[in-house]
């Protein structure tokens, strides 16, 4: 289980020469998430926490809104052909009254009946699926905290430093404290694991909670912090068009770029102050 | 359909105080791509270039080997609730004889009938489906000219340059000429493009070519190159585990953390020299 890294060799190639050498790499392979025994989805990601990216995912495709919507998580024990069990397959149950998720959860979600599917048919489905409004969040987070952010992250990716190849998704309080981090070859699966844990813990919905994530901000990951009630997202590089209208829609702070005492504040302004 | 970038107010804030002014952001909008009528996936990605998109798409899915392969690609007529055509929906009719992709490509490919998914049964998924097997391409390039690459792809994205939002795939030969630059916020969705270009190009399989990627190197995009015949797939950061051996499994040279003269080669290093 603990493969989050794994040694490979590699020819190193620089102005002094060639020189072979170990190198650490950022461990990837698929999960396959089954519900009541029936495959829902694959994602490739970083092995670790798997229980928590299930409760994510879970979580912010609208399948489930509290711990206790899901009432046992094991890993399946099916081996490869060595006879060592993968640790890839999770099977999830259900509370009961818990209705299951349609098969093919994300072509679904964006799909509509019509021949339109277009970016207002994206936040329409987000607005129908959200359990947990942010928008009457009343939090307020200095510039100057939510600056210090981005360093706080990068110090706590223990992964990220032996090998370059990770995001990074953590979660703060409006002063600053942070709550949880995690790392993964995908960094829709880093935010699920942060909201996977923050579920586990009790503690969604996230009010008063800052979700920063390592690279830029998609409408997918936008999309996740809706769904767990975050108010606050912020990226250190640029968030996409559609996901300054989704946190628009939701009444979410978005800020992009941050960067030391500079930030793009897209969203929401008024809770920076 | 030139909704490649957005205008969008964006609040300012620097050591210097507080200013609103316009910002560029990156377009993303849903693409829905339909084979006969009938959904097969959804992607998020910046509108442009959709055509290419769909053939690299169902090309590293293994569903077409060939332009002809596709008999016709046409934005369905659908509007959205302006009366608008959202041209983010692309109807696929392939030619007569090739087999229609069964539903849902994504999960199907990893999922075994076993209970043992591993990153082993991506790779066997991955041989299973190629029809262009790199291992025999003779190239040679000189790590001179790869080294240069990074900046020929950095000058060519030019959306980037104005929202610093999006990710980058170049198609290049042995002698460093660009063929083709492409851009998307989806990193995969670039990728697509490119290869989709080429296929429409009659250049498939992608036999003495390099293809640059502006950020990692997952398993996904190792595929996208193996499913093309592309023999050298180069990185300006950090490779997953599962990606140096997909190319390892496929005959591939794999290059990571690709900056000016210096560069890691992970596998198939006989080619850079």
């Amino acid at each position: 289980m603990g493969r989050v890294t794994v040694r490979k060799p590699v020819v190193r190639l620089t102005a002094a020469g060639r020189r072979s050498r170990p190198d650490v790499l950022a461990a990837e392979e698929p999960l396959e998430v089954r519900v009541g025994g029936r495959a829902l989805a694959v994602t490739m990601r970083t092995p670790g926490h798997d229980v928590e990216l299930v409760h994510g995912f879970l979580l912010t495709e609208g399948v489930i809104g509290d711990r206790s919507d899901v009432s046992i998580v094991r890993y399946c024990d099916g081996v490869d052909d060595e006879g060592r069990n993968t640790y890839n397959v999770l099977d999830v149950a259900l509370a009961e009254g818990v209705p299951p998720p349609e098969a093919g959860v994300e072509r679904n979600f964006y799909t509509t009946s019509s021949c339109g599917v277009c970016g207002k048919a994206a936040l329409d489905a987000v607005r129908l699926k959200t359990r947990f409004s942010p928008a009457a969040d009343p939090v307020r987070i200095s510039p100057s905290v939510l600056g210090a952010l981005p360093e706080v992250l990068r110090a706590r990716q223990k992964v990220f430093d032996s090998t370059g190849g990770l995001h990074g998704a953590g979660l703060f309080t409006a002063d600053g404290e942070p709550l949880v981090v995690r790392e993964d070859v995908g960094r829709h699966n880093a935010v699920d694991k942060v909201l996977g844990w923050a579920l586990l813990a009790g503690r969604v919905p996230l009010s008063g909670t800052v979700l920063l994530v390592s690279g830029r901000a998609s409408f997918e990951l936008a999309q996740k912090a809706a769904m767990a009630g975050v108010p606050v997202l912020a990226a250190v590089s640029a968030p996409s068009s559609l996901a300054v209208d989704l946190a628009e829609e939701q009444g979410m702070t978005l800020v992009g770029f941050l960067r030391g005492d500079t930030m793009n504040i897209y969203t929401g302004d008024g809770r920076i102050a």
